[in-house]
């Protein structure tokens, strides 16, 4: 597909872009490595937005694949062209829904799975469209190697806290809970677009790494 | 002992005051229920202070047993009174250390074990102080029953991140964890002293329910 067109809708050009865009991206189940070329560690992250935390752990990261998986074209775009621009060979994104994941990957396919930011749905009668409500974990439990982990940020506290208690629901381990990451910022730490956001709102930002159940 | 003296040091008053004091409780190792003469549950709060909570709770569920554990003479002077007062006969105190707590118990005599707005000891050198450190765990593990929990409550940010992340490192099952306890206030909640004091200021309140490891 040409990449300079007059005129084309969002869906279009996105689609126009591939790579970094998987076409057809459950025929990859399974076969992630295969796409990429390599055997590396695979690493996703689920709700990726405008895609700057992805890009920049891709672009320091060569010897890891990354998956930006996200459902709104308009922001998929836009981290697709971080991607390009950035030359990454070694940055995918699935359009996708993540309520549809396992037609995407194969049991134990995934070595980690990021979830930055999520959506809160902060009423109880709308707790299972939360990304980590307990459904949602089972799936990814699934996809992750065993030694696979998540690592999750988030600001919403209401939302931190029902993650808490649906990660210990279902026996995930978890460990470096952070209440206040800021306070003692990781050398490390990658600032999503939604955490630059809030942090200078001065929000404070929760973290957590979980590791699937024994 | 006789309870009217002219003049006493706190020690002797304190334990002039049995029951509800217990003398020697090491002796009582084992022997709990004996003690209370009947074989109901047994709940144990350490760090009692002046002890509003647990006998709160002693004169709403007399079918309950607690045990008050605190190593500063005066407050747990303040406490013993107020049993007294309400004239509790399931209301025990324990003059003794956290540390020492395995003298005092036999394994699974023990079936909650309440921790409130514990010392904070903020100091990455001093947290094999805090009362949630790994090592007091696992003594409680020790002392609770198989379905025995911990209650846990404090205002204090840095603690709570230390403690989830004891609690997890440790695998003890996790539930019923709120960020901010009166945003959704339990109707049965029983504040402490340190409770009221924090609440009034503004602070948000911690807690969580654990139950030992599988
Ligand atoms: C609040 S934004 C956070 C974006 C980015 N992670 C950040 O931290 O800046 C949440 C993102 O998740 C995407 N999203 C929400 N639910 C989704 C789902 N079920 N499947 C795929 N993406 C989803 C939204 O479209 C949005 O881009
Ligand atoms: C901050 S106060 C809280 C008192 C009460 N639980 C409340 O919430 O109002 C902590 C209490 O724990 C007691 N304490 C601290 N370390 C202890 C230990 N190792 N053994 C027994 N009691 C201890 C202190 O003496 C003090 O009374």
């Amino acid at each position: 597909m040409g990449r300079i067109r007059k005129k084309v809708g969002t869906k279009e050009e996105l689609l126009s872009y591939s790579p970094p865009i998987a076409l057809n991206p459950e025929t990859n189940k399974g076969k992630w490595r295969a796409y990429f070329g390599n055997s590396n560690p695979i690493h996703i992250e689920i709700g990726t937005g405008k895609g700057t935390f992805i890009t920049t752990l891709a672009s320091r990261n060569p010897e890891i694949n990354y998956l930006g998986f996200e459902k709104v074209e308009e922001v998929l775009l836009l981290a697709t062209k971080k991607a390009i621009n950035l030359n990454l060979k070694n940055m995918g994104f699935i359009w996708g829904d993540v309520s549809d994941i396992l037609e995407y990957f194969a049991p134990e396919e995934i070595d980690r799975l990021y979830i930055n930011f999520c959506d809160p749905w902060p009423k109880k009668r709308h707790e299972k469209r939360r990304l980590t409500y307990r459904d949602f974990l089972d799936f990814y439990q699934q996809i992750l190697k065993p030694e696979g982990e998540i690592h999750y940020k988030t600001d919403n506290e209401g939302l931190f806290q029902s993650s808490l208690n649906e990660f210990c629901h279902r026996k995930w381990n978890l460990k470096n809970i952070s209440l206040n990451l800021y306070k003692d910022l990781p050398e490390d730490n990658v600032a999503t677009e939604y955490e630059t956001k809030f942090v200078g709102k001065g929000s404070s930002i929760f973290r957590l790494e979980a590791n699937i159940p024994d």
